[in-house]
């Protein structure tokens, strides 16, 4: 599919914590000089300013409902001010997580909240990627990766094999609903078969049919 | 009107700076010793760490749709461990500015933002208070009391009269739209004959039929 006019690709990488996500992200850059290569949650500096509210201090003094407005805060700025200018600007955009992670993980650990996600999701973001590659992983293998790198952010690394099995199905179901911008990968091989599908995926999108 | 079973009673005042709300908020809180005083933004730690957000650094780095996402945020952190504990413990709850304010200023400054501003509060607010105080007052005069009184925490009074009577009209179209929960108080005149007006309305809603 040709790239239309002059706007950029903004591509995401979702999938569970060990996943290859990060590797991934990296190896697809190299082929991209021009790339804005940025994450979430955080990714420009009003985000990162929300992004230490939520992880200094002691993360149960914001309830779910408080999070999901802080998380959808932190992306309207990080859309507005990291993605939107460099898309604008016709570079590519490749985001490591974007709303599908708040999605996933809301839909594992509250589920009654789903639709209000969604609901803030059309209010205040209103777009999706143009691809988002979804890197599926064993979770036993996953979770040891994620638990061995020790970032000691993710508070969702410490709650067990079946969160992650409840989160993998979640990114499963997403792949699933949306076809058309999602690809699944399976991530269970070597990181250079990984990245030479994901390119072939992301050739499709951006090269003349 | 009685107070229904043993739940508190709700009560914002609202109205443009200089208004006389901080006195009036004051002169009631003397005839309920139990109540819980408390304001916007802000009105609870969670609540504060938001609105230190907002208040310092550069104002102009959050965009207004950034700005109503921790507006809400912080308004939901302040019901839920705030204003919402005390009501279900029977005590009267008065606020200094509650989602009216949003309202008003947001309307005045992006009134494209209004619906969304009705959108993010019906998903995540989803209540308003039992009694709303607004007092009216000459934008002239509460400009010059506002001011005065150098907080220098309001952006708003920066910008002049004519904004302070589009605010006026804002407020005067509140009351106007919510006649049931919102009572206008002229509050051209000495603060006890203000005070005793709003405490006649405030015992119409407690004391037993």
């Amino acid at each position: 599919m040709a790239n239309a006019a002059r706007t950029g690709l903004f591509i995401s990488f979702e999938g569970i914590d060990g996943s290859g996500k990060s590797t991934q992200v990296k190896l697809l850059a190299e082929k991209f000089p021009d790339a804005v290569i940025t994450r979430e949650p955080g990714g420009s500096p009003g985000a990162e300013e929300i992004r230490a509210l939520l992880l200094t201090g002691d993360p149960d003094r914001w309830s779910a409902e408080t999070e999901i407005l802080l998380f959808t805060a932190a992306r309207r700025d990080h859309l507005e001010t990291t993605i939107q200018p460099a898309l604008d600007a016709g570079r590519t955009v490749i985001c490591d997580r974007f709303a599908d992670s708040t999605r996933v993980y809301q839909g594992a650990t509250r589920g009654d909240l789903r639709a209000t996600v969604d609901v803030l999701h059309d209010a205040m973001i209103g777009r999706e990627p143009d691809l988002t590659i979804i890197i599926d992983m064993d979770p036993a293998v996953a979770l040891s990766r994620g638990l061995a790198r020790g970032s000691g952010e993710d508070r969702f690394e410490d709650m067990g094999l079946a969160f992650q099995e409840t989160l993998r199905h979640g990114f499963l179901a997403l792949a699933k609903a949306h076809p058309n911008r999602c690809v699944l990968i399976d991530g269970n091989r070597d990181p250079a078969a990984v990245a030479a599908e994901i390119s072939a995926h992301v050739a499709d999108r951006t090269e003349p049919a």
